[in-house]
């Protein structure tokens, strides 16, 4: 089964998000994140989209829902690389994601949290 | 088109391959990723490949070209993530991939180059 892998650095994790995310795509994704973190105590976790054209409320609620997951095993996530048109839909089709923080690249999402950590 | 994405990190890039790579795929990503060493003066890539689980010939040259065509632009490549599987089947169909590292994951690669660019 297709599988998006989960990248290492440090105690951050970067998910580069390039495929369709249908739900079994999606679910595999939620639950290797949740016992990466688990696993090596991450402290943070980037997810690129920068691949990804378009997005549908499935899509921007699946990213709301595993940056709650992460936050609620204490790692904060940033999405990175959404483009205009992806924020455009996901204004339009009212998914929010409350508490998701953005940067504009990985290198300025990993930055950011690193940041957050000093201050904690 | 699909489009394999090209993250930043500091002098560094890195490339995770998670779609089957037909012809026009990869040759976006070379030119994709040629012109980013360039553009931001890249002094290594990394290339993560633990999502693949086979290889076939066509694959293991991409990767050799691609990497020989970063060193004619001054950045060294390493390739991680390779699986067990697919270091047998590379050196079976007799794809010796000359002249390219290789490192266990992406945070190993990335302390290699930073580690071979010091020693410059």
């Amino acid at each position: 089964m297709e599988r998006i892998p989960i990248l290492r650095m440090g105690d951050l994790l970067l998910v580069t998000i390039q495929v369709d995310l249908h739900d079994q795509v999606a679910m595999q994704l939620q639950n290797d994140l949740t016992n990466e973190i688990e696993r090596i105590n991450a402290k943070g976790v980037v997810i690129d989209i920068s691949a990804l054209e378009m997005v549908d409320s499935f899509i921007g609620r699946l990213i709301a829902d595993t940056s709650s997951m992460a936050r609620v095993l204490d790692a904060e996530t940033v999405v990175v690389g959404m483009r205009p048109a992806v924020a455009i839909t996901l204004v339009e089709l009212g998914v929010a994601m409350p508490g998701v923080r953005t940067a504009l690249n990985v290198e300025k999402g990993m930055a950011l949290l690193m940041q957050s950590r000093r201050e904690d």
